[in-house]
């Protein structure tokens, strides 16, 4: 729980920081509300409890229910615990005292939910009304604005929903050695799942068991109850479906002989995520046409990964990963004419209509990536990215291009008077039915370049070699231990 | 999906049967809303949807945002699928036609669901107002109502929430040869689970390893990507804590020599669940007092077994798993006295605060305990019951039966003038750490009495050569075939 008290350490300065800027005082509190055990429509059926991700990053709670605050004026954390009826003792476990929950989360105090008023009031130390820093913000991947905290009693207090959410945001944008180390123990565990998955993978099998696979590998050797996302786990032309793996698309079909595979699948640990991808053929030996497709992909990443540093803009390095792909299927004779021109068309887009990559930590999609009054780039492709901004130290940031053969786009395309040209139509037509390739990293931006924290085959010959037995040992990077030394 | 067009009319003729009883017209639209994909707080995390059983029951539909009608005239089924924007097919898979749902769900008409209004107008063939039928109504479990339908435009109708609930959950209550035969099939991939985590637990481990190792099982050989709740892998004391493993006890504790395991985890297929609970310990050998408590509840298990048949009194049912478990703390001496005596002060529900089983269906505590107007037992252990009906042919009711050693209700029964003589001290606080046992099946009342659909080692001599490696063949019941046969 180091790890929460410096993300509040810092999040405290940064605030201080902002307010000292407006000439505002440094009085009231912060308060978050931590998230609520949710039950199935109206049956008793419990979800299982994940915290929401602001109260997580500051608080690093694993129980519903609470609140947490902090004094403006003195650092102070404080944690509201539920007041739990005594059969909870019989039915859910033993009813821990307040110290626990004050030694465990390495808070200055904790109190009931129900004192909430009180002691804001009592601990306030300035003149008037106390003000109530609470969190009120877009976020920009899912349009959806975070909930401020709510209590009885709340009216008697001041209240501003403007300043927290960037300050906060921004805080979670740049990584700490503590969250990158957590961030690199999932990709870890990851990374080796999808070689476990990968040497197991057999034509005959079901995607979903390919799921159970990663799921398996991650909780029982790693402890990872909860993964970063629902597993996509598509192969044939499903690999074209970005998001497949839903219910309604729920990784069901059996794998076929000539299949690509394209296994989206990631841990988290201790709330922070991992996200990778990795793209192989069922059968475990590419062909021309594979090749061909994976290596355009993997040029892409490699090339951004090899360009990336602080300062860099990440629209030029999507940019950077559709020329590379574009130039590679016109080497392979799928499209003709000139690259410059096609960038020009964004024919790209056609081929990886995702962004390149996303803000990565305890939130899959991590918050921050546009900031205040930044607007998204209006292009097709550049559009669904979901961050325009230049690259900083610290960020962690997912490299995965793609290219899928999408007859939503393609067909279209190929009709289209502006593109139409580009394409040479006998030779795309022969890649209708082959879904897609999508290789994606976790990659942490450092002083002068950037790491790859994910540790899969990417190489053809690695993938091969691997899916034909070979051993392919992950290194671990040493977890923290307890005096927090990565 | 043949299941839910026997479940639709069986629930149209009672429906209809219900209406002509009360003189009232056979005009009108049952109107059920399936469930929404929910994201988590205000990210785009979505959760893995699964649909509202009620509608489950009706229609069987797995993607998200249906709502589904009966015509109470003609019998006809109609649903209503969301109307997709066209991106979808990018990010989330083929936009399938209408005719692809009706062919899947084999219901009368699909239609979208910004057409329900008009839809269900030029339907309707009698005069006035169209009456729709709403699914409103109390689940005793929760305490929860259910969610009425909701769409635009439907101000226009007429709506009844009082008669749809009743009818509806009671055709639930008794299950189809279709319906065991799901429930046959999760007990079966569950009990083979059981069986392979039995083998594999070792000292040493953590509760979660165990956890892991059912999910992995039930869903690469089953095919289970829900269970029917989050599992409970309870070690040495904790499974004295009759719901551990949620996220505030999460199955986190490392294996000790000497623990007993309460493993309670089911697997969910095709809507349709499992719940099965077995104790062992962890070394693979009963001591002389884990011999005494786990024989105590087996017994009260067998015995309460023998006795259902339909026309038996669950609450009688409960009290002889009572009173088995009494005799049986006596006879070891950690009792004495009279168990009469001891049944008037309800002793047993110091050592079994729960209830002795629960409906299963859809929902693990599947709805109908209750009918209206029912009263729960005051009585303590009695009151915790989810059900005081009368068995009836067709049901599916757990029996689960268990022995704890919990302090927050053994201490203050010690001290009590009404039952501290009933304890022998010493002996009772040996058992303090020892936690607890629970043994659960689920159980098919028949016409002539019942059959145990759970298929796990129960005698403890079973239990001890399976966990030293002897084989436990699972017959497994033959799933239902494509003509519906079982």
């Amino acid at each position: 729980m180091e790890l929460q008290s410096l993300n509040r350490e810092k999040f405290f300065n940064s605030l201080r920081e902002h307010l000292t800027s407006c000439a505002r005082p440094l009085q009231g509190f912060v308060l978050l509300q931590g998230g609520e055990e949710q039950t199935r429509h109206c049956t008793d059926h419990l979800e299982l409890f994940r915290q929401e991700s602001y109260f997580a990053y500051l608080f690093g709670v694993e129980e519903p229910g609470f609140y947490g605050a902090i004094d403006i004026a003195s650092g102070k954390s404080m944690l509201f615990a539920p007041r739990l009826p005594a059969d909870y003792a019989v039915w859910m476990g033993e009813i821990k005292p307040l110290s626990h929950f004050q030694e465990k989360y390495k808070v200055s105090q904790v109190f009931y939910t129900d004192e909430i008023k009180e002691v804001l009031f009592d601990q306030y130390q300035a003149t008037g009304t106390p003000l109530l820093f609470l969190l009120h913000g877009l976020n920009t991947d899912s349009n959806k604005y975070s909930k401020p905290a709510e209590f009885q009693g709340i009216e008697k207090f001041q209240t501003d929903l403007n300043t927290l959410h960037p300050i906060l945001t921004e805080c979670r944008v740049i990584k700490s050695d503590l969250e990158i180390a957590l961030i690199q123990y999932a990709n870890d565990i990851s990374s080796e799942a999808h070689v476990e998955v990968m040497r197991k993978t057999k034509v005959g099998m079901k995607e979903y068991q390919l799921e159970s696979m990663f799921l398996h590998h991650t909780y029982m050797y790693g402890g990872c109850r909860h993964c970063s996302y629902t597993c996509i786990c598509a192969t044939g032309d499903n690999s074209a479906v970005l998001h497949y793996g839903h219910a309604a698309a729920p990784n069901d079909k059996t794998l076929q002989e000539g299949d690509m595979a394209l296994l989206d699948m990631g841990a988290e640990y201790h709330f922070y995520g991992s996200d990778i991808t990795c793209s192989f053929p069922v059968n475990g030996k590419f062909t021309h046409d594979q090749s061909l497709v994976y290596t355009a992909v993997l040029d892409a990443h490699d090339a951004v990964i090899s360009a990336m540093r602080p300062g860099v803009s990440w629209v030029d390095m999507h940019k950077l990963a559709e020329r590379v792909i574009l130039e590679s299927l016109k080497k392979g004779h799928l499209l003709v004419g000139d690259v410059d021109k096609m960038m020009v068309e964004r024919l790209g887009a056609i081929f990886m209509p995702h962004g390149l990559g996303h803000l990565l930590g305890i939130d899959t999609h991590d918050p921050g990536g546009y900031l205040k009054g930044a607007e998204r780039p209006k292009e097709p492709g550049l559009s669904s990215l979901r961050t325009s901004r230049k690259l900083l130290k610290g960020m962690v940031i997912t490299v995965e291009p793609g290219c899928y053969f999408i007859d939503a786009l393609l067909l279209p395309a190929l009709e289209s008077p502006a593109v139409s040209e580009f394409f040479n139509p006998v030779e795309i037509n022969r890649f209708r039915a082959f879904g897609g390739v999508r290789i994606e990293s976790d990659v942490i931006v450092t002083s002068s370049g950037c790491v790859n924290m994910s540790k899969c085959p990417r190489k053809i010959e690695e993938i091969e070699a691997v899916m034909a037995g070979v051993p392919w040992p992950i290194i671990k990077t040493t977890f923290p231990s307890e005096d927090g030394q990565v």
